[in-house]
């Protein structure tokens, strides 16, 4: 990058330096991703062929935590900090019922003393979530900035995406495919990270929930097990489960009554509906192929998701138990 | 995304409008980049079957632009931001001789009354740049921030990248295959953006300049016929020659001893080693094959590149006219 304001520095000093360090710090916990000669040194990094299937499409997501707007410091490291950013890009690959193939971290890193340290445990959680999820770590950039900002890309595949046996395609799953009468379920119960959040700045380091918030999972295996299931429409919930199915509902511009959402355990009500960050999705299903969905979860070794409500022909009912539901949930303040 | 302080909006406000009006903005310039279907619209973007020739290897790059950090507000517009960063992220696919097939964006806004409209001016640079390089723009993400952050991840291939007639591969160039001996050239006088910047400042709006510091371009072609013509190695120069000249030397174990740098009109021979920001690539070839590579050149339409100098075997040589060149230009001020 040029600069408004170029400064001369040594060869091996200040980013190149902490370049070498994440470097070394992702090969340490990840094993070379690449090949030697592209590993994290190069312009750009490299997957060589085939990285796709004859036939699969590519899927790329991305998405940025910054800090004090996204995340609290006060109760998320720096290391919990680049796990989320990692997971929450993750998930929206999960909702498409993609498999990842990597990612590319661009860290913008506030000056002073410790930032290189800064720089690296933010890394460290990239590479313990990239490790979790079987997602290498393929390159990066670091700048400086006034604000931890941490932006992650994914990008992956769906690797049977050609047509199947029913003759239906069973390529990635959009938001927008879902129809009146599908049935709407969930892949697990939700509210966990937003009661985690509040555990932890009621002072309960240890909260039951703490892992919930600090460490979310990308619900992957879901996403891919219900894609070759057949759901029409698929969204995860990062936003908030009522704000997110809204949303699936504007995409495919159909209505909804739900009958009840499942509650984590210590989350309120509230929080199952408007929290965001559990990454669970939300699958709009044909009401004939529900069971064989549960089937094929349970063949997984996954939960089974819960049924939730129905969608319904009219775009403005939005309904829980019969009373107007709002789009609760969180969007970034801009605009 | 979760968040620390969970907001309720009404559905269709916030976020969720600025994507729509950037959506509407990209379109108006790009046309479709993807199918309706997921057409930023969805948790993720897809490029369909094919997106990659048999064999060809997937190749990614991210570069993030800082506001006050990587570009000066007072000299370049949001326009120019959007379209700064993106070029940044396509002159490393340049680097390596990549084709770029598609571009996300994440978008950190600072709050306050204008956002949206900050938002959508740096996209519409994103688009401009875009249209330029035939990138199509297929997802993103807006932010809250206390700083404007643009970091764009760009995925190309090589689309003749298997092996070639002369039993060579032609696949991405790395920094790192430079020989001693080979001849180190240029593909154009350097130092214009830095020197833009320069008369930027001192109030020439209308500066010679200006276009090169505010909308800097590519090198793409050259990339791909330097490729094609078989260059050992490649680097983009972003950070500055020398600086970058030094990473090449670096990552390929040689030296290098330098007669000259062709200085851009207006520029200063320390902005044509320090500036960096020009994109011209830096190339080494084998010097049997320097002419077959400016005939190559020449061909596609193209400068042909300029002789700058030899690598040497002692890497501890780096010299310009028989002096130390010390590696000059900008990294950004981390660790």
């Amino acid at each position: 990058m040029g600069s408004p304001n170029p400064r001369r520095t040594a060869s091996g000093s200040g980013e190149d330096d902490v370049v070498e360090l994440i470097r070394e710090a992702l090969e340490a916990r990840l094993g070379a991703a690449a090949p030697e000669e592209f590993s994290l040194r190069d312009d750009a990094a490299v997957l060589p062929a085939p990285v796709l299937p004859s036939g699969a499409p590519l899927v790329a997501s991305v998405d940025s935590v910054v800090e004090g707007v996204h995340v609290d410091p006060s109760v998320c490291s720096p290391g919990d900090i680049g796990w989320k950013a990692l997971m929450g890009a993750l998930s929206d690959l999960a909702a498409m019922g993609a498999a990842p193939l990597g990612a590319l971290v661009a860290l913008c890193v506030p000056g002073g003393a410790g930032e290189g340290t800064l720089a690296l445990g933010v890394m460290r959680g990239v590479a313990d979530a990239a490790a979790v999820s079987g997602c290498p770590v393929l390159g990066g950039d670091v700048s400086g900035a006034s604000q931890l900002v941490v932006s992650v890309t994914v990008f992956g595949t769906v690797a049977d995406g050609g047509p199947q046996e029913g003759g239906e395609r069973c390529g990635p799953v959009p938001r927008s495919r879902a129809r009146a009468g599908d049935v709407v379920l969930v892949t697990g119960p939700c509210g966990a990270s937003a009661a985690g959040l509040r555990e932890l700045r009621a002072g309960s380091a240890d909260a039951d929930g703490a892992g919930a918030h600090r460490r979310p999972v990308a619900r992957l295996r879901e996403g891919e097990v219900a894609r070759r299931a057949g759901v029409h429409a698929m969204i995860d919930v990062s936003d908030g489960l009522a704000l997110d199915l809204h949303r699936l509902a504007d995409a495919s511009a159909v209505g909804f009554r739900l009958d009840e959402v499942p509650v984590a355990p210590g989350a309120t009500p509230d929080e199952a509906l408007g929290g965001g960050e559990d990454y669970q999705l939300l699958l709009a299903a044909d009401p004939g192929r529900v069971e064989a969905l549960g089937a094929a979860f349970a063949a997984a070794g996954l939960r089974r998701p819960v049924r939730i409500g129905v969608l319904d022909p009219d775009p403005s009912v939005r309904l829980l138990r019969g009373e107007p539901l709002a789009p609760l949930g969180w969007q970034h303040r801009v605009g």
